[in-house]
């Protein structure tokens, strides 16, 4: 790898800020405040915040109002502006930026923002920790590089604000993308609508530092769900009759839903990730849920899974007399990425220094929500591509000890900034 | 034992003539028609065959019109009364007998006429096969006796013609108990309105030659159900997608039907005792079915299990998204013998020779449509008590070497015969 | 009822004072000591304190070394005697007295004395709400009585020690009743091995105040179980089949142990109460349990269904190739009242104040685990009885408006006092 | 289509003989005999008969010797050699034909020829109805062409015997494809084992006339397999709990079945597509049985099938208290055609009248137990390839009004010689 390539203090100090202020989806309070105040120092045309930022009525799993007041006044704690809290409260998280710069193709980005509950690692070989950016959010962290992407975002900013650029970019930073659930409001706010390009970024994937993916496929269309059940208690011993046992509904619905024709179409998955039920031994269980998920290698495939799912939490909860609630918490289509762009992330990423490898494509093997976002650019006639950056990250995706190396943010700003300045002189 | 009991050649040779006869539910053609043709003999006053004999709206379980033809073909090339057998057509099987000897109560008997599906033992131990009586319809047998009923009933008859008896004696031929399946649709004929006494009455039960039960009791309420589940064919290879698969809907019907909540109110009982479906390794299976049946120490308590199974049968046929089918092949509910008349069964027992144990009340631990009878009467003011004759029997009931102690029979014709005769001349 | 009944002030301050102190099982620190402090108040011959009162290696489902720390720190701030608690710390609640008095049989009386994990109304129409001595462990209370129970136990002690009685008198405070899992250890201490006559009492029942139930009947003999599954976890979308899946296994679990056989010697029951299992929903669930119970109406009957059950546990576990470890959190077996000792209760109780009703027998129709020590003195010749003493309790049992009439409490003392003194001068 | 291409008499005589006389898996006797006797007619070097032609021992599904022998006496009653029957009797069916010409490679081909358990249609429609050729054993029938495909051997055959064809053509006439079972025997008769070139070909496979497919793809593995439950019975009303139940392990081996974890490296499948169990509803159901399959996109993935299947059923068992015997009934690989046999055929095809499409790969969906006989020649460093030939087939394979266009059997005879003939002269 190049030594040249190095990350500038104001991007490092940025990411690392972030890292300190994991906030899980819809509770990215800090953060969106933290990008909303370094876009407010650079020179935009429009910024849409909260409510603005996305269709509100689309957000799905939205915490309850006590856990996001909590989060709230841990960011206000935290010294951000009190004025974007206000704009952002009660859960409206995310914005969209914009830069106007003449005629030319309308062409964004997309970064997503949120954490997870994850308890960083507190070893010194994980370099946070060492270096003291450790997260500050006990149990959270930022173990999916969402950090990264965020800064990611700024640094193509600044790139296209510096560069020749002409007609539209549009930069989303998009919240609740752990949840697959903040995708859909922000596809469907309308700042999406006249998107000519549209690009998003991941870093790490288990592609070493170096490579660049142009064209990440293989992503699973997917539906979280969650399975209420409500019965009816009783004592086990003396009147068990007079139970309406939502565990055994439960059950009945695990072992079904495992269950699922498999389909000829292509892969489908299915999981009762999240399960539990009742109260003590010797009452018979009054509630129970489920909370799971299914996919599919297309959304048919993921619809075929969901509705199969929905049928079994039904009657499973009708076979044992109890009541069920099915609720959708998160959902991503899948999508394509379309040649033409992927393409350009290759040749530019070919003249840029830190690269040394260029991947076609790569499977994910996984879900995303900036799928609605792809989906909804190219339903109206416009491109998208996903793209992954790669770093050696020592801990994988999704634990205590994921890191990435700092130099592969700016390998990634400048691939993404150098194919999104070239849209605008050379459309395709 | 005493060896003055005796059991007189007609009523042995009639005996013998059924037990080499052994009919099915609803196929008791033969059986009924040597029974009419020795009812005709007989001094009685109405003689109700057929259609009159019971309510045929009510019957369950009739077997198709082929098997009905066969059985009703085998009974005409065994030569009885053809004018008889056009009468009973169509399962039309069993008959009353009633006798009116003026002013008294209504006294009725009831017996059981049918045979089962079990091979008889050609074993020179089994009296049958030695002295061959041994059945002529290969793969049935009278193994539970009810050719040694409907024997007891003529004997009891004879007696009641040569006694004292006045008020009127009712004597119920009834089919299909077997299958719990002729017991409501005699109840239901209207006969049974104005009995004021009903005794029914078993053999063996594990009782030795000698005992004589005094009211036969624990009486399982029983519903045998068919669940007929159908969906749709589909390669198991190429398109398991467009299956509806009806042994997964089976399966999960069979788990959970065992799960059904046991009651604090009593016993409660649950079979799939028979299943099947599908046609080959490659094909989702379009059709299967689960026959099985629920009990209960009481009416209440099956009627809880068979709540339980409805729905259950349902749900999973709606969980894997097929139809099913249920229907009700059997049904019998619980029933309690009435003091008074056990009594009088114990006192007129004592003075019976070859009986030496009185029994006062014993458990059957199984189910008897008998009890339909016995309810019918017992609800509308009558009394009704179930009588049991012990006998040596050297293999089980429903095993292929059950046999009866034929001086039994002259017990049970004695016994009963004692207690009718006696109501009529001092009612309780 | 009569009025002249009355709770003297030190029982029901005494009583008042558990009461706002009630404590989970082996954690009844501060029960125990305020129990030595009364005891060594009084003149008795022997006090068996923690160790010392029961086997140690016997107890079961005791909580872990944090919890076990906070209760007892929680006793110590309370201001109770310090060395008291030094003696049972670690979860060796209870203690065994003995009053020495000449020639005479050797009798018991058994008492409980945890308390639930319930929150106490604190509604103005709740007593101890109203009157301040309401529940200052917050979500604990003495839903059950047991503080009644240990106030019995003084009573009747001071009654003994007041009368002629001659021979030994042993009271047993027995810890962990709750969870049935205190009983084994205390019968196993060996200070029942010379009991002839054992009483163990419980108040309210269902029974108004006036009546007394001289020999509970229909305990259920029970065990409870915790099966603690552990498989391995995967990414649901990208690896699912290097999974080993938990939650399958548990499912499999419950609905099979919902259906183990019915069994015709008499009542059987199970119960999967509390369940859980997994991470998040695109996680293959790596952990997952079931804490459970089985019940029967004979020690006999618990044991069939607690054998399929850990064959059902084991085999599900196996079938998705997974680990189980199932242990036994709490056990009891069934045990009958004999018949002279229950007698006795009802000649007593004749003749005392405030009793109206005397009900021969009556069925519990749940299960306690006084039954070890009943069983302990019956296996060895002695005689033992459970009774029952009413109250008016506005709430029912494990409820957080359950209460009691404290005169109750009096007719409790008196009746088993004079059954125990009668007991030392008419032996039976 | 080219009107030159025809059938000739004896071609055409031949299949419609071996369509008159369908015979199932391992009961081909008129088929190997009339294949034996057309072999001998002709200059062959070897033939290998029966026990000669496969290894015994691999022989799976193998009906008893009831049905052996039915479908023998139907042999030898239509008039085949009785020598030739004595020597494969005992389900020895099949044959393996060797033409030794001198220097030049082995090159094999492989024909199947057992026919299905179904009827064939009697409409005037259907052309072996209307001329007189429909299936002779009612109840079975050519319904995938197996007939066709035995006769393309034959005229494969004369062909190369007309050639200057120089090598060793070894052709192999293989029983028991539908049910998988005789491709593994054949694979091991030691005959493959110095074969250089191998074809196998299908007819039909939803191609229309004029198609042939060089090269036919996605085979999935597969094994059939039977699973046989044995318990206790018990009476279900008296003693449920002494039964043993079968019919609750297999229903817990279904939905457990279905519910194998899916696999992220392709399509896996799982079928329980004929099951049964229990005698009557009031007995214990004490034998039961799943009859199922399990594929996979590739072997490892049917292994990885099969495993889990495998150990479902056994705790299955285990989880009942009840015995299981699992055996495998059939078995295929998956395999896949070497391109340069493949683009042979196109080759070949293209110069072929009657050929009018040249597909270059299709995917199967299905199990093909060739792929038996393929693996061994590419494990041995041999290449193998299964070639389609289309045809205008009116009903779908496996129904009762499929046939073939019979001038489609001539370019099968041509595309296949016509590779096979050059083979020898420019070895690939």
């Amino acid at each position: 790898m190049s030594d040249s390539v190095a990350l500038s203090d104001q991007y490092r100090e940025f990411r690392r800020d972030l890292h300190r202020h994991p906030e899980p989806a819809w509770c990215e309070f800090y953060t969106t405040a933290r990008i909303v105040e370094a876009l407010r120092e650079r020179d935009i045309t429009d910024l849409h915040v909260g409510p603005d930022a996305l269709d509100g009525d689309e957000r799905m799993n939205v915490p309850d109002d006590e856990e996001l007041d909590e989060w709230l006044e841990r960011a206000r704690d935290a010294g951000v502006d009190p004025a974007t809290l206000d704009e952002i409260a009660g859960g409206y998280t995310g914005c969209v930026a914009v830069v106007e710069r003449g005629e030319g193709p309308v062409v964004g980005l997309r970064v997503d923002i949120d954490a997870l509950p994850i308890r960083e690692s507190t070893d010194n070989d994980h370099v946070p920790a060492a270096e003291g950016f450790r997260s500050e959010r006990e149990g959270y962290m930022h173990a999916c590089g969402h950090d990264v992407h965020a800064t990611i975002g700024l640094g193509v900013l600044d790139a296209v604000l510096d560069s020749d650029f002409s007609g539209t970019f549009k930069l989303f930073f998009q919240p609740s993308e752990e949840q697959v659930s903040g995708g859909k409001p922000m596809a469907e706010s309308g700042h999406l609508d006249d998107v000519d390009y549209l690009y998003a970024v991941h870093i790490g994937l288990d592609h070493p530092s170096g490579e660049v993916v142009c064209g990440v496929e293989g992503f699973l269309a997917v539906r979280h769900f969650l399975a209420e059940f409500e019965g009816e208690p009783a004592h086990a011993g003396a009147r068990p009759e007079t139970g309406r046992n939502t565990v055994q509904a439960m059950a009945a619905a695990v072992q079904n839903l495992y269950a699922i024709p498999r389909h000829s179409d292509g892969p489908t998955r299915v999981n009762a990730g999240l399960v539990g039920g009742g109260t003590a031994t010797n009452v018979i269980p009054e509630k129970s849920y489920v909370e799971g998920e299914v996919r599919g290698g297309t959304t048919e495939l993921a619809d075929h899974m969901s509705e199969h799912a929905d049928r079994i939490l039904h009657s499973a909860a009708e076979m044992h007399d109890v009541d069920v609630d099915v609720s959708t918490k998160g959902e991503a289509p899948s999508a394509e990425s379309d040649a033409a762009l992927a393409d350009l992330i290759g040749e530019v990423a070919a003249e840029v220094d830190g690269v040394t490898d260029i991947v076609d494509r790569a499977d994910l093997g996984g879900s995303e929500d900036a799928t609605y976002l792809m989906k909804r650019v190219q339903e109206r006639g416009g491109l998208a591509c996903y793209v992954g950056v790669g770093t050696d990250h020592p801990g994988g995706h999704h634990t205590g000890t994921f890191d990435v190396v700092e130099r592969d943010v700016a390998v990634g700003i400048d691939v993404l900034s150098g194919a999104i300045t070239r849209l605008s002189t050379t459309p395709i």
